[in-house]
């Protein structure tokens, strides 16, 4: 099966299936503990529409008994009403996710029914030990009538049995989407189409769509992103000027540069770029590549390890951290 | 032909033919006169070496004719006592080049027999409408002892048919390497792939080596390296932290946490890029990955529209630039 996987589309042509989603609130989130001015949020929410943009992720469905609301922004918890005052009630071409992490969503109680809801997709975020959880929110949120996907993260640390188990599961799900996700930006383009074409196996099996989500640690994530893309992948993520977690994310400005579909336009994205992401930059919240990422990538790590310095002097003492994560005690 | 280019080695071995050439002063020096102190030069030859970096490229042979020593650093010129007053003798496993424009170098009288000179490699650039006068110093820095490369840039803006025949008039020369050089950071990974497999068929059919000089552009001038090695490229060009003209090029550091050679080592590279490369920073020298590289990249033109505003207020008005880039008159 991963050998009959080929090439689809060309460079000069362009593929209706492909879908951009913009989490650039949803990852960049993580930076900032989701405190992000209504009006960033709005600029952006515009700019998507602009920018032909498909859907927009504004944040996760954190449950309130797992999460206190003194310690995060309202896109943390993202209830209909933030959504709301953001999108009225969004009479336009983009559509809304949300993200909801396994064991940290009170999805019974926070997430109405479509008919009552802005929201057209849920993400669910997991682990590979949790995908019975992930299948019982899978569940509750296709009845309730929204899109889902299924995002396993951190795959570099799952064995290849166990993933082919999961995909094959996922598969037989009422799922509509498996994410792709390289939580740590560990992979390279060769090992991204391997993956994928695992990935592509089952949703051709199962007529599936498979998503992206890629980390920039080495620079990788917009070239992850069309070589995915290339072999069928076809539900992209991406976020301005790669905000999000740590090295972030691959960059939509690249993505959009790239993509053929005369719907797409990267001018929209360039403004939010020259008149907001400043006053991000000076409200001290820090992203995008840097040398301590690509070495937790390099050692297939989780970027905490990276993160846990971010903002002090010891951020720039590269070579302390790189002994410090290659010398074993 | 193409078709036979098959993937060569695999992720947990290594090839004995990959060679790094770090030109990090060579092309950085693009980014400030070539005014570089001694210490930095001699810090980034030490690290080279330690690194396990097989060669150096210090600078550019140009000619005094041409060039006035007035608005150049020495490495502009890149004298036999300059060199010397580096490295030595150079009693290293790390060979040295140096850089030769096609009509901008004075070759019968600025480079002496290689007996008389620590260089080991001399690397010409040229346009391809250049390629006669290029084998003409190809000629003369093969009788005079050196290992040669011809590196053809702008290759973007050449028709195929002109591409094949340049290809084939270079495997008949003498020149030992021919580089697939992406000026305007232009290619994407499938690209990359292409071509390379182009000028692989020219070194298979005429035992020359071939090498790639990338752009970052847009963030893909490490995914092209590594994907074009993987096809049988094997002379790689990178820099310390990106450090070349405008985006910038391969990062040295990326490459060699990706290469398993255990000659190479990645914490020299990050001593210098913890100690020395904040004090060009702060010297004002800018490069690396921003919005004006990625435009021209993206419209194949030179960086020269973005260059020009590298030191203005105008370089943030990324709209008003990609309206000036997009829109004809």
């Amino acid at each position: 099966m991963l050998e009959e996987i080929q090439k689809k589309g060309s460079l000069l042509s362009y593929r209706k299936d492909i879908h951009i989603l913009d989490c650039t609130i949803r990852d960049g989130g993580l930076m900032n503990d989701f405190r992000f001015e209504d009006q960033f949020v709005k600029n952006v929410y515009n700019a998507c529409i602009k920018a032909g943009v498909d859907y927009m992720e504004f944040g996760y469905k954190g449950s309130k008994e797992v999460f206190s609301e003194e310690d995060f922004g309202c896109w943390k918890f993202t209830s209909e009403e933030d959504l709301r005052r953001i999108v009225g009630t969004n009479d336009t071409k983009l559509k809304i996710s949300v993200m909801a992490d396994v064991d940290r969503t009170n999805f019974n109680e926070d997430v109405l029914p479509k008919s009552e809801s802005v929201i057209d997709m849920i993400r669910i975020a997991c682990y590979i030990h949790q995908i019975p959880s992930a299948l019982e929110m899978v569940n509750n949120f296709h009845e309730k009538g929204y899109e889902t996907s299924v995002n396993i993260m951190a795959v570099s640390h799952v064995t290849e049995s166990e993933l082919n188990e999961a995909l094959e599961i996922l598969g037989q799900s009422k799922v509509d989407c498996i994410y792709l996700v390289d939580s740590f930006g560990v992979y390279c383009p060769e090992q991204i189409r391997t993956i994928a074409k695992k990935y592509l196996a089952i949703g051709d099996k199962y007529s599936k769509k498979i998503g992206i989500h890629a980390h920039n640690n080495q620079q990788l994530a917009f070239a992850n992103t069309i070589e995915a893309l290339t072999l069928g992948v076809s539900m992209l993520d991406a976020t301005i000027t790669s905000l999000g977690r740590g090295a972030g994310n691959c960059p939509v400005e690249l993505l959009l540069g790239f993509l053929k579909n005369p719907k797409y336009h990267q001018r929209p994205i360039l403004k939010i770029i020259e008149e907001d992401i400043p006053k991000l930059r000076e409200q001290g919240v820090k992203w995008g590549y840097d040398i301590p990422y690509m070495i937790t990538a390099q050692m297939n790590m989780h970027p905490r390890s990276a993160l846990k310095n971010i903002n002090k002097p010891d951020w720039d003492k590269f070579v302390e951290f790189y002994d410090e994560m290659t010398i074993e005690d």
